[in-house]
């Protein structure tokens, strides 16, 4: 289904239960863009890591191959990704597959694949048109109540990944990533996107605290929408993720959002209102570069 | 009064009525902060443009010589200066004194002298030891709502400010510099500042949006304490206050606040609690500085 308008976008943000049976979580987020799409849905996004637990342990034994962008799927090595392929084109929507544990090279001879935890982004013809790994690895460490480091088991990724749609362009990041509001400065100012996406899967500690706070930051300093896509919290995971799917506007505020719960969160973006919120509130004009250097990328071209 | 000991500090945020004579406005200050003090606080903060209205047709002719950092007084020309510095060394606190117009030089022979809204920091020995000219000139166009305009009549500053006391090393922003994320990333990399504060005066539109938001997400990005203080709300002003003045922690949640009327904010501020959460959450050693260039300052020294 297309957009309404070349301005305008019905987002949906399928919040859905992961469970530890990959072949489960494929048909369950199969189901779930479908629902998203007879709402209206022109782009769809799946949580982090929906086709199996997150869990350092596991990740590499739910790791697929992923092509570049523009490659061909191997069905049988990834079916995860076959069926974002086939779900994308099939509905004509733009699809972020949120993320899934994706099985690299070896960085050395002899040594194991690097894994990496990857977005993938599929057009409504069913193409990759892009590709981010998460560039900066979940390690933290609040004594008693939440310690994780995904860089036992994964690699980081060292490119910026954004795709054009009829109603704007859109930069995407992973979870962690939003913690670095250089990566969003920089899908903003040298990706120049209006819309940011981020799968994500805070926690029960991080996520009361920052998520809502994080997403809104970025929105606002970056005069864009954010849209953020949370697992949903299944009480016999290892992990509870927080939820609270989210998206924000271009001023900070909160569109549309919903609890801890299986859910599909829509929201319709009229980006036009980035323009005019930075019309309003002018700071890329006003930022001081004659006495600081803005961030700026030296990294490598998309991934 | 001294702080209770050498990592922890009271902190007061003089929310005070700003009327249009500056004697009233100068005793007024000065009763508030000796309030402040009798309650424990150790540093003191008053609001923006705390002397006279916030009304650019109106800084010209409340405007101050300001000396650089070190110097002497002129108590003639600069009343609201010599009351700082005296009310700073009779209770022997440090004293952040929000903001005033300061007369500056003109920018060319026969121009008109140009105007800083600039905040002083004076020690418990009653010695400036900071000075900050606003780096970020208000200027904004939200139709209908709120329009205003600093660059019609000041002139924008060029130089970083921070100064050490016994509980850590402190950044000091104005009001707009805020919306530049860029400004306290550099109070917090290149000045190693573990708290920031801010006098602010944000209006009735931009303030229930944006103050909390803007002042948390400074707090959490870069781990530090964030201290902003309003004036009250005056019903007779032309420009409408929003309040609110705040402490935020180095975790982004919100210690201490009010509603829009007069009040002193008071917090007891553990800052080594900033360190800890730099630790719980290291993103300033994950930054992935291999990829992106990050902030960095190139203007002049402290102004």
């Amino acid at each position: 289904m297309a957009a309404a308008s070349d301005s305008s976008c019905k987002v949906a943000l399928c919040q859905m239960t992961v469970v530890e049976d990959k072949a489960t979580n494929i048909a369950h987020a199969r189901e779930m863009v479908k629902r998203a799409v007879d709402s209206g849905a022109a782009l769809v996004v799946l949580p982090e890591v929906f086709n199996g637990p997150y869990d350092t342990t596991k990740f590499a034994s739910f790791a697929e191959p992923v092509p570049e962008v523009g490659g061909a799927v191997d069905e049988a090595a990834s079916p995860t990704l076959a069926m974002l392929a086939a779900t994308a084109k099939e509905h004509g929507v733009f699809l972020v597959g949120g993320s899934v544990a994706e099985l690299g090279q070896p960085a050395s001879e002899g040594a194991a694949p690097a894994v990496f935890n990857t977005c993938t982004v599929w057009s409504p013809a069913g193409e990759l048109i892009a590709k981010h790994r998460k560039m900066h690895l979940f390690d933290i460490d609040v004594p008693g109540r939440i310690t994780f480091k995904e860089s036992d088991s994964l690699t980081a990724g060292s490119g910026l990944a954004a795709f054009d749609t009829p109603f704007g362009r859109v930069g995407v990041g992973i979870c962690y990533d939003l913690r670095f509001p250089q990566l969003s400065a920089l899908l903003r100012h040298k990706e120049d996107c209006s819309v940011l996406v981020f799968p994500g899967a805070f926690n029960t500690t991080t996520g009361p605290a920052h998520w809502e706070l994080l997403l809104r930051a970025r929105a606002l300093d970056n005069q864009v929408f954010v849209c953020a896509c949370s697992p949903a919290r299944n009480p016999d995971a290892g992990y509870q993720a927080y939820g609270h799917s989210m998206v924000v506007d271009p001023w900070g505020a909160v569109v549309a959002t919903t609890e801890h719960d299986e859910a599909i969160v829509l929201a319709d973006m009229n980006v036009p209102r980035a323009a005019e919120v930075r019309t309003n509130i002018p700071i890329s004009k006003q930022v001081r570069t004659d006495l600081y250097t803005d961030v700026e990328w030296k990294g490598p071209g998309r991934a």
